[in-house]
């Protein structure tokens, strides 16, 4: 069936709209008091992994807000956890990897899996959120980059220089390497069946992207993320974010990408000029500025539209909101864009 | 007396030179057996408050590598605490805050203080510096940018995202534009101090202004910056370093400064290019890529030097030197510079 709003859609295709479409990363999430009830009762792989939860959870913003379009809530992480990598998520620190990947022998034991095995319960949760959509909003689906996930792999957990990630890399490329088309390999496999799950579009996250020089980002991020645009281009359209990688938005613009995701340090116009001014963007709302009063944000919001311009553009924060911005302040954020007009 | 070794004052200068001068942000640290030792005896505050110790720090990379400038050991919170903000270094956690600035009244208990009584410690190591310097190099004083030292005065410790003191900035302008003009009038007495007390230039550390969009970054962060590069300009050389801060560089590069500090995010074209091209840069090897073999070390920093071009360049850093560096590698950096010839 038909997607009803297909606002989302029709600006991944660079069509005319009367209002750019919206969505927020991580709009299922901390800040929701309806999700804070479930966080209360299931811990976060219970959550990810029941599709009872990862579809209600995917639902709830929807459901409160009507953003343009949902995204399956899960995590990055379950891809290094489908790995045989070991992931635990441990409550005020995060994500905790305690066998990191430092040697060819630590890669050696990295399994490439049946993403359909290992990751069915992600597929069986689009499935389930298909049905409570009723087609009425696009789902999206989303991965880390290569790099991103190596980061943790490596690291170990969440760092401020990912140091070790970068020590790994520039120590040992050989490894480094062959760890990046392991898990772009599961990720090309994970994203076509998510897809065929019924996914509208897919997201890459490449959130540390942004700490390589352009060098090492060409040498140890971007070739993965464009395996990945050319394995799924003609399946789904594709949205490439990487933080704080305004350096690469020239090379992104060319990959057959849909859509480029920028974060708030790139302005509209430098975000314009660096992708070559034909592509869609989405972003910018630095996820801090929603702490501003409710009538402020709805200023800003149409100030960001109208520099970026309604068309080929796709209204989001610049970066995942945070868990202790109100409810009302991101529906003040929605709702400038609802009811935008030029 | 004049200073020997003149390469990093001409750089400021933008003369013609046979060589990139070159030092290291951090250059003296953890990553050097002989401050270990140092550190092994004396508490963070107790090195930074005896000239004694601090001047010893601040020569013992000179004595090792034979950089081209010296910068004095010290920290940027130094200023807080001499507002009467206390704050703490606690090991393997970093700088704790306990009463953090986070309202007016909290704010009218933040002093502008005598900066020759509360940090003449500060101006005494600079004295006992020089005299060990005998005038072999330039000495560096520095200071961290308003809007960086009111991240930790209202965050209370380091963060990823900043988000209390952004919040704080968006909830409470007036408040946050009290507090960054009483930040910087304290940072402008100290540079003057600093500069009459001996040192040669001056850097500016804004290491998070590149959390802020570039409209908040005008709001909150570089309008301070710019008053202090107009009160110290005709007294010394002032660099200005903006971590993240590329969207900047042009205003930055209007400001008066005597140079401006890229990291390794921004190539050397896009920074001639977006700082006007006639700028000196400083910068931007990336401190994890110093994990890199020596050999490729030095491959590398030669490459760099041809992109930033020899002249109007001063060889660094794009962030500080990470504690877990090899002395071999940081070695083999240096030398590249030294050996360096066209």
């Amino acid at each position: 069936m038909a997607i009803k709003n297909t606002l989302f859609l029709q600006a991944l295709k660079g069509e005319t709209v009367e209002r750019p479409p919206v969505w927020m990363m991580r709009q299922a999430g901390r800040y929701l008091p309806e999700f804070m009830e479930l966080k209360k009762k299931y811990d976060f792989f219970t959550r990810c992994q029941t599709p009872e939860l990862a579809s209600e959870i995917t639902v709830q913003p929807i459901r409160r807000f009507g953003m343009d379009a949902a995204i399956l809530f899960s995590d990055i992480l379950v891809i290094p956890q489908a790995m045989a990598i070991e992931v635990e998520m441990k409550p005020n620190f995060g994500p905790y990897l305690p066998n990191p990947i430092r040697s060819q022998k630590d890669l050696d034991r990295v399994i490439v899996p049946d993403v359909h095995e290992s990751l069915g319960y992600v597929l069986d949760a689009i499935k389930m959120t298909k049905v409570k959509l009723q087609d009425e909003v696009p789902l999206i689906g989303f991965a880390g980059s290569p790099w991103t996930i190596l980061c943790y792999c490596v690291q170990g957990q969440g760092s401020k220089t990912f140091d070790k990630a970068k020590e790994f890399c520039f120590t040992q490329p050989l490894v480094a390497h062959g760890l990046l088309q392991k898990i772009t390999d599961t990720t090309i496999a994970y994203l076509k069946a998510k897809v065929a799950a019924g996914v509208n579009a897919v997201q890459v996250f490449d959130s540390w992207g942004g700490m390589l020089s352009p060098e090492d980002y060409n040498e140890f991020s971007w070739p993965y993320i464009q395996q990945i645009v050319d394995a799924l281009k003609n399946e789904a359209p594709v949205i490439v974010f990487g933080k704080g990688c305004w350096f690469a938005l020239k090379t992104m613009s060319q990959s057959g990408a849909a859509a480029l995701g920028v974060d708030w340090t790139c302005s509209a116009q430098n975000a314009r000029y660096l992708s070559g001014g034909n592509i869609t963007l989405q972003g910018n709302f630095d996820p801090t500025r929603l702490f501003s009063p409710p009538a402020e944000i709805k200023k800003m919001v149409t100030k960001m539209i109208r520099d970026f311009g309604k068309d080929r553009y796709i209204v989001n924060l610049g970066h995942g909101i945070l868990p202790t911005v109100p409810v009302e302040n991101a529906k003040a954020f929605i709702d400038a864009v609802k009811s935008y007009s030029e």
